[in-house]
């Protein structure tokens, strides 16, 4: 998918939802445990009841890899039951030597129909570059991510031989951040329209800065839900003109309800992003 | 695999290599192509051609992922195909946030027999420790990696705030890289029996510095070989009191021949390996 058409899909739903299928099979609401392929079903019933109001899947793959070759079949299942009507996202955190990345290019961009793949910045360029070769694809690398660990490496400070100053007043001028580094240099090797970065929602005070690195950008916005994150204050702080976020909720939306009527509770949570949403874009 | 069985097999087989699996379908010699299960005939004769020669076996699952759920079917009926005798690596560079990494842990640790998984410490502490938490498991956290793109951050100096005076007279007292602090942060979450680092064979100017930050770690070393990386010098300078090291090679030992005799080509070239090993062994 092109950078065009997810920015006219945002447009045409009013939203920029993202919703996440981390499907734990222990989960998965008493009366489908009996089908034969419950997690498939489960995902179904959350995709039809969710389609018109995201732009986006996200497919979390430890969630069908810690099932076997039957999870990975089930994931196969599901982005087929997706379609072309949404941006597929395959949180799948790779990167390796150059040969390996080429690999999970083809795995998820050729085996699999996926518009994108999450890819980990540790070990540079060649193992980032082997997905942004496609045509119409995506990286969407780690920038900041959402959870406590982020203050171990990724918002430590670099060293002074690269000092860089940010230029923000509210700010102290000073050294770069381990993810600020990532924004800057990973950004170089690709472009707007082949490559997104994590921005996690729990981080957003660094929102700010991220922008002064990156204005044009998609980020792909995790944390909103669950684990704390502000939707109206992400938006306010990292939208840009062309919209340039996606912010995903998993568990808040797909297991909003443990019961029968958990796709209609999901629907439901997702109605209220989305119409929140919309009141964001209208500015 | 406990450690202390990891190096009782050391000891046995005069050996601390590991062969990678690697297994690329373009590459497998024609007279393989017609198989039920062309993948797993290569990786069976490759086993058998080396198994007294190796203490450990690196499966790639880009290269399995690449064939879809068939692939990882492959991936499964190769690792049940080794059994119990060689250190079983899941080269897989996984790692997200807590509940994320769980379930890769469960994939690799339980759903499939593996006893290592190389991790990306990027995302930090909870993308890490919940490969931590199986008695006779191991993560293998990427430390200093062998590709080019290691330049990018692993060897970029880290900020003054933090700045470690590594003490060794030949270097330089000063910033820290951010391998290092990968390095000596990582090493405080688990123990020498249950956490390894990747560090490549290219980087021989770094493994000094290594040392003096991990000395009693096992270090898993790719690079020899296709990548150009010297067993002599590697060895010479990272084995310690308990060998200390297991070396990869993958492309060089399952590549070494394209025609019928690809097996005894391996077998060949993990022989000299071997015989070279046993002599640093004797040391």
């Amino acid at each position: 998918m092109t950078r065009a058409e997810l920015v006219q899909l945002i447009k045409d739903r009013k939203s920029y939802l993202c919703v996440g299928l981390d499907t734990d099979p222990e989960k998965i609401p008493a009366h489908l445990q009996g089908e034969e392929d419950p997690m498939f079903s489960f995902n179904k019933a959350i995709i039809d009841a969710t389609k018109d109001l995201c732009v986006s899947y996200k497919i979390n793959t430890a969630f069908y890899e810690s099932q076997g070759w039957k999870g990975w079949q089930t994931m196969e299942k599901t982005v087929s039951y997706i379609g072309k009507e949404h941006f597929l996202i395959a949180d799948a955190k790779r990167g390796d030597i150059g040969n390996t990345s080429s690999q999970y290019a083809k795995a998820f961009f050729e085996q699999l129909p996926f518009d994108s793949i999450t890819v980990a910045p540790y070990m540079g360029h060649d193992s980032v570059k082997p997905f942004l070769a496609y045509p119409g694809k995506w990286a969407i690398v780690l920038g900041l991510t959402s959870n406590s660990g982020a203050a171990d490496f990724e918002l430590q400070p670099m060293g002074a031989s690269e000092r860089h100053a940010v230029g923000d007043a509210g700010r102290q001028i000073g050294a770069e951040k381990l993810y600020e580094r990532v924004l800057r240099t990973v950004s170089s090797w690709g472009k707007t329209d082949n490559l997104m970065f994590v921005a996690g929602a729990t981080q957003s005070d660094e929102f700010l800065h991220i922008r002064q690195i990156i204005p044009d950008h998609f980020l792909l916005v995790p944390g909103v839900g669950a684990q704390g994150g502000s939707l109206e204050e992400i938006s306010r702080k990292a939208m840009n003109a062309e919209t340039g976020i996606l912010v995903n909720v998993s568990r808040g939306i797909i297991y909003a309800s443990a019961g029968k009527d958990f796709d209609t509770a999901a629907r439901k949570e997702a109605l209220a992003y989305q119409q929140e949403m919309a009141t964001y874009l209208r500015g």
